[in-house]
């Protein structure tokens, strides 16, 4: 179960009912017209599930064998799906290694080679667009340094997730390497929930289902009983985008931290563009994991700018937890008011008292609090960050699902080993 | 060696001599009068490194039996010594492991208590105050999960690094535990160059020697010789911080995660203060690592608000490198322009692309490029930053070195821990 609570808007004038429910027809719209596909995701990748279910069946003996799924990919193609495995590893002791090939950085490429066991190790290439530079320059070095055969002997051990008809997908079919296809109409940090994160999480381990069932529950109830707080809060967010430009989220709890690298994807490439106006428009996010950042970001948030609003998200019950012991040190006697509570209890107390801190001083809070860290609450979050970055775009009346200003960047690369 | 390159001041009018000269004097007063201890550790701290080899030397016996440097701190007592320890790490394979146990995550806890070899541990407990909540409750977890002798057998295994005269120095004084002290002037977001970063990293097996060489050359070149363009960048960053609040700090190599991490505590707790005349004032820092985020937070700084820049930092050899194999995939032959460089050559070149991309569209952008990461570019790039802090404190006219902001929390989870 996930808890919204104290949308921003409750502090300033309150959005009219009129502009809401526009909004909220516009995204029906997006939905309907298939502007996005992000929206039908949790029910179209039942059906890839169930594909790889029959995968499984057929290949069960050399699934056994496996010990590591590497995923070949980077930006939309492996942030979601770190961001679920981090945040459920802890509930899966017996999965599947999952490694990430993302940077095209030596030093760290040599050293996530040297753990991989190249005869238990599934290697999944993902890329949208088919040609991502970073990961077929890593695909190619993967076949050399452990010279994989892609036409033959190794066929089962390399998989591919991109969209239809892309030079990956050609290639693909024409070495007839297993294929799963991204829909179109959904964009790479939109992508999560499609085949590019259900494929590797589900061969590793993971109870996908169930992620797709939370965030199916969530974009259900937002369709049908609209959940006005979400609305509310890109609301707010937008609407005082001038005042508050800087978007934080604050998540108590380590496994959270790949989630917010996630978000900050999501929120600064879908919203940082020019307007319809030409205006340079966005909202800048900034992810923190509590208690840890509170030692480093706090003292800026409540003493720098007021040009931030926070967001905690809080786990009210983890899946293990340690006590305080009872141990009175000599002389530090003063810390002695947590003895006998738990790690669970502190983290979650902070929490809490931190976001007091800052209500306290009219910072713009609010909280969301996941009774438990599960398959079915991390597809939810997932889902409600999705629609409300989609509200938060429709609002600031830009294209949400493009990113233009990247292009150049590219073409100065190429031009520039063109002329090495 | 670490040039640093264009200076975003050449954009727009130029500082007066006068005012910059008036800065330098600023912080020739800091260092001299003491204000804050950082500037002298290069030198002050080899005499903790001389200690170090001592106690090596006396203990060699038993450091031979060590796996593993565990540091029990959190923020300005962890992220310095996590920045140097990812940075250096891949030169380092005989090093002894490093552990950071920081959060009070129940579930993180667990999973670092479950890979420590208790016999085989040193456990170094950091704290400047003595009474963090965080590190003293895992101090208690650590003792009673792993039943730690600490007044007798197990004694050895426990060091303490903490300010002379504090509830943890007291508590280590009476049970005879080995303790080094901090500089009372130096905080904990200045401290790693301290016996907060040199104890640990020195046993774990780092050359810190040349860390703190690195780190006092730069110290001596400024003193002497000014640095203008240090002064310069901290005009710029502080004269125009209402039209750029966002600091942007993109590290191209993984092994600088935790050194952006150190630079958001370090920019982010400093400057954002209530100055002078009451305002809230400040700089956002925010930390991303390329090429990986060209694919998250690009098409924000270029298509968003105009309200960042960004620095670039580049390594320009990395310790190990890796070719992209002249390997021709049918239908993705596109890719094929970056085979037979390196994965060295890729990244560094999507610097420079990315870099002229955003100079193309008149955003403030420069440039550090170390020649390697070395311990004595490392010293130096922490040293260079902690100055650079301190510049644009004395230009924004704020107290750089304490963090009231935070207060508030504390009591308030004191308060909620008494009330349960």
């Amino acid at each position: 179960m996930v808890t919204y609570e104290k949308d921003f808007s409750l502090k300033r004038e309150e959005p009219e009912q009129a502009e809401l429910a526009d909004v909220f027809r516009a995204i029906e719209n997006e939905a309907a017209e298939g502007v996005s596909g992000y929206y039908t995701l949790p029910e179209d990748s039942m059906a890839i599930a169930r594909e790889l279910e029959a995968y499984a069946e057929r290949e069960s003996d050399f699934l056994k064998t496996l010990e590591t799924v590497a995923v070949i990919g980077i930006g939309g193609s492996s942030l979601g799906t770190k961001a679920i495995h981090a945040a459920l590893a802890s509930k899966y002791p017996e999965s599947k290694n999952m490694l990430f090939l993302e940077n095209p950085d030596p030093v760290s490429l040599l050293a996530h080679f040297d753990r991989i066991n190249r005869d238990k190790t599934l290697f999944i290439v993902v890329s949208k667009s088919g040609s991502t530079i970073e990961t077929t320059s890593i695909f190619k070095a993967v076949i050399k340094h452990f010279d994989l055969d892609f036409q033959g002997r190794d066929i089962r051990q390399i998989m591919v997730v991109t969209d239809e008809g892309s030079p990956l997908d050609r290639f693909a079919a024409f070495y007839s390497i297993q294929r799963f296809h991204i829909p179109a109409n959904v964009g790479g940090r939109f992508s999560v929930l499609s085949s590019v994160g259900i494929v590797p999480l589900m061969l590793a381990g993971y109870d996908v289902k169930t992620i797709l069932g939370g965030a199916g529950h969530f974009a259900k109830r937002f369709f049908e009983g609209k959940e006005e707080h979400l609305l509310r809060k890109a609301y707010f967010l937008t609407h005082y985008r001038e005042h508050y430009p800087v978007t934080v989220l604050f998540s108590y709890g380590d496994c959270l931290e790949h989630f917010s690298k996630w978000f900050v994807q999501l929120w600064g490439e879908s919203l940082g563009k020019i307007d319809e106006k030409g205006s340079h428009t966005g909202l800048t996010p900034v992810g923190h994991i509590g208690s840890v950042d509170q030692h480093s970001f706090l003292q800026l948030i409540i003493e720098g700018m007021r040009d931030k609003t926070v967001t905690f998200i809080k786990i009210e019950h983890f899946d293990h937890d340690l006590s305080i012991p009872d141990i009175s040190l000599k002389y530090i006697e003063k810390t002695d008011y947590v003895n006998t509570h738990t790690f669970n209890e502190l983290i979650d107390i902070e929490c809490d008292a931190t976001r007091e801190s800052l209500m306290a001083k009219n910072i713009p809070v609010d909280r969301i609090v996941l009774d438990t860290m599960s398959e079915a609450n991390i597809g939810e979050l997932i889902m409600y960050y999705e629609i409300l970055t989609s509200a938060c775009g429709i609002m600031m009346q830009i294209d949400t699902y493009d990113q233009p200003g990247v292009e150049l960047g590219k073409k100065i690369l190429v031009k520039k080993f063109q002329s090495k």
